[in-house]
């Protein structure tokens, strides 16, 4: 005849308490997690709500089970980013349009954080990639190979961020980004105007930030993603004639 | 003898139908999934396995359960973002200064795209809301409702961005903001001098975006931001003291 008033089923309170030992800092990232049996003892629940919990954290990302070492908390846990706002995306018909101006503010936030926040090493590893990037398109032009190395100047550029929040993103934007238009990126490299452009583009943003100068790493930047804006409206006017 | 070679459990391969339909557009916010019944019979698994997935899907708010009613996919799924980033937060030891920089980055990107796409409708609104922080700070100066505006002119400002991606950072950098430092909005506002120039900034914003002038709004932006990251560093020296 009555019902209980908490709707709040057993398993979630038991996420719920994991949860709040991440954020209060009791749980790290790697840390492993008591066996299934001592949490079931510490919450006074049943192992089956024990294992419904992990079960929903592993989906999330949150926890990973390794066979016979038992429940840890992943260090890859930025992956938990990439499937709300995957489908956030696509829940509320989201464009190219708005992936670009998604990492359009990544990338522009980060160059001036970089430009303040470097240090020498950091600077040094990134004329390294860039003076591959231009030994790359002057010798053998292989695409694939300038592709990764555009992709590896960007990650470290956003390593050199220091912000985990805008990394994570940084990392779950390109997903979204690569899913939406699968070989954009090749494409734009592919037209040889752009490419030499591309390069003088990444050296001018390595000097910027190694002079330790944000606003001016910002402008190079701004002028990379305009290329890059430019690229993409042109290659969607084609596809559509 | 022989294990399975294929890892996933049924219900992580439901999960993955799920999500791919939200993907390729077939579900959209607010529809109604097939019941637990369709669905085992369609994919050929048992309800145990449909109601593990959508148990999942629930707590990472992706699907809601009404009672009596069925399975729906949510409408606000932007909340499904709060969870994991908070967690990425606290998991590399965020700091504050992680956060305003997101909320920097947000802000600033939000506010250019506004000033282009901004409709007449989206600019009598905030307007609204800036003459109403006006009247409020000449008059009661009650701290409580110019917090209230001051939510309400950032969320319009985010809204006018048409880009759900970004309006869902937001919302998720904000809930991290509150829960990072609580009453810190409350205090800036209590200190009179940064009371009117917040009102001015708000004003100006309001202003460039009215105008169509991006650059200017990132400006006035950015000034605001300054103010903002100001009043927390002196907070914060404050209470290491």
């Amino acid at each position: 005849m009555f019902n209980s008033i908490s709707s709040k089923k057993v398993y979630e309170q038991v996420i719920e308490q994991i949860q709040e030992s991440i954020l209060i800092g009791e749980l790290k990232k790697g840390d492993k997690l008591p066996s299934e049996r001592e949490l079931s003892d510490r919450m006074r629940v049943s192992r089956t709500s024990i294992r419904e919990a992990l079960r929903v954290l592993e989906t999330m990302g949150v926890v990973e089970s390794r066979q016979g070492e038992g429940n840890f908390i992943c260090t890859n846990i930025e992956k938990s980013l990439i499937e709300p706002l995957s489908m956030i995306f696509k829940l509320n018909d989201g464009t190219w349009q708005n992936v670009l101006e998604l990492r359009e503010m990544l990338e522009l936030q980060t160059v001036k954080i970089a430009a303040i926040k470097s240090t020498e090493e950091d600077c040094r590893e990134l004329k390294a990639i860039v003076d591959e990037m231009k030994k790359e398109t002057q010798q053998s032009s292989n695409k694939k190979e300038i592709v990764r190395l555009d992709q590896k100047f960007h990650k470290k550029l956003v390593s050199m961020s220091k912000n985990y929040l805008i990394e994570s993103l940084f990392v779950t934007s390109s997903k979204l980004f690569e899913g939406f238009i699968k070989d954009a990126r090749e494409k734009i490299i592919a037209t040889s105007w752009t490419k030499e452009v591309l390069v003088d583009k990444h050296d001018a943003i390595y000097e910027a930030i190694s002079c330790k100068n944000p606003d001016e790493a910002y402008n190079k930047m701004k002028e990379h993603m305009d290329i890059i804006r430019k690229s993409y409206e042109e290659m969607n006017n084609t596809e559509n004639c």
